[in-house]
């Protein structure tokens, strides 16, 4: 099965529709490319106009829910890289991954939350979806989004 | 018009000088390069040995002094990559700039913030400064200020 | 005298070993390499199965102890480094650190944090160990710790 059709069916287990216009906020671009690498900007877990998890983690949302707008924003990602590369099949690593949580004063289960943007890339890539990550806990995000998550990827050739 | 006039001109209009030295605290530097990509260091809006913004963003200080202190992070940054590269005119590309935004707990504009350096690099470089661009709200940052900017970018050749 | 040796005369006098197993806890890596380039996850004060330094800085911890905290951090990276590269005298250069401080609403020397890392760097890779650097303050860190940091570094060859 390619990573393509992985990510098909990840979107449709999570119930949502990455394959329309994906809103971004602001004076900048999703995807640049240097060379075989690929930086995506900061990804907040927002599907059309709605961004589906806003408030604290460890507060308004828990850990769970927390996991699952990870989940989103990985998604969000792979489908900017996919668009970028073309497919997903042509995505040769993902270097690192960096998690905002906005979470109350006493969470510290930031790593916790960052496992299910994990889960999400190597569930698509594979072994090529092993990464590096840097998890911290945040005061606020954007339009006060639980998670946000930005990704640094190569491609082939 | 080139970029190194266009940064001049945009210098004066927000009556600030980057010609000096421009301080840093700590031991480390401003920019590293990497082959054709330089890594600079995270700013704040400091000109001479002021900073020119301090307090939560959303408390103490509004939207647009936050953007005027976001603008002056990307000038700035702009004037460690014009020393690093000789001239601005030979940036080829801004990969990516991490915003990070001092703010009171339920201030979520964050992008709002971001967009006055991306603003500044789009100005400046034109096509060339579309990036991608992570905002975040901190608790807080180096000598109080209000906002910290990061760049990656590339210079031709 | 080798950056290896250096390495281990640091450990000492810290009186930390880092040559066992490095814990990390969630679904990534340590280390991703992408031609030249080493991506290191992000690193929190912990030796064996104990994070050292927990609390918030200018609160539970003090300057001295969140200094010790963020030079931890770096001995950690520089470990996860030696082991993917062999050796820390392959190490060609530190392109940028970041690092989190966990902080009480008011403390802003997260610069003078960071300075625990960077002085930890230059001591044990000398001139190839200047970078840059971002230096920002959180809300909360995984398990509590008072620092997190990661690493972009480049290898000979």
């Amino acid at each position: 099965m390619t990573a393509d059709t992985r990510f098909q069916q990840l979107a449709q287990e999570l119930g949502h529709d990455f394959s329309g216009e994906i809103k971004i906020g602001g004076n900048y671009t999703p995807v640049v490319r240097d060379g075989h690498r690929l930086y995506v900007s900061g990804q907040i877990p927002r599907v059309g106009d709605e961004v589906l998890f806003v408030g604290a983690v460890g507060d308004a949302l828990d850990l769970a829910q927390a996991r699952q707008a990870a989940a989103i924003c990985a998604m969000r990602a792979l489908a900017f890289l996919q668009r970028a590369a073309g497919s997903l099949d042509t995505i040769s690593s993902i270097l690192r991954i960096t998690v905002h949580v906005r979470c109350s004063p006493t969470f510290t289960q930031q790593s916790e939350v960052a496992d299910g943007a994990s889960d999400v890339l190597c569930r698509v890539l594979g072994p090529l979806g092993v990464h590096t990550r840097t998890s911290v806990g945040v005061l606020q995000l954007p339009k006060g989004a639980a998670v946000e998550l930005d990704v640094i990827a190569t491609v082939q050739g």
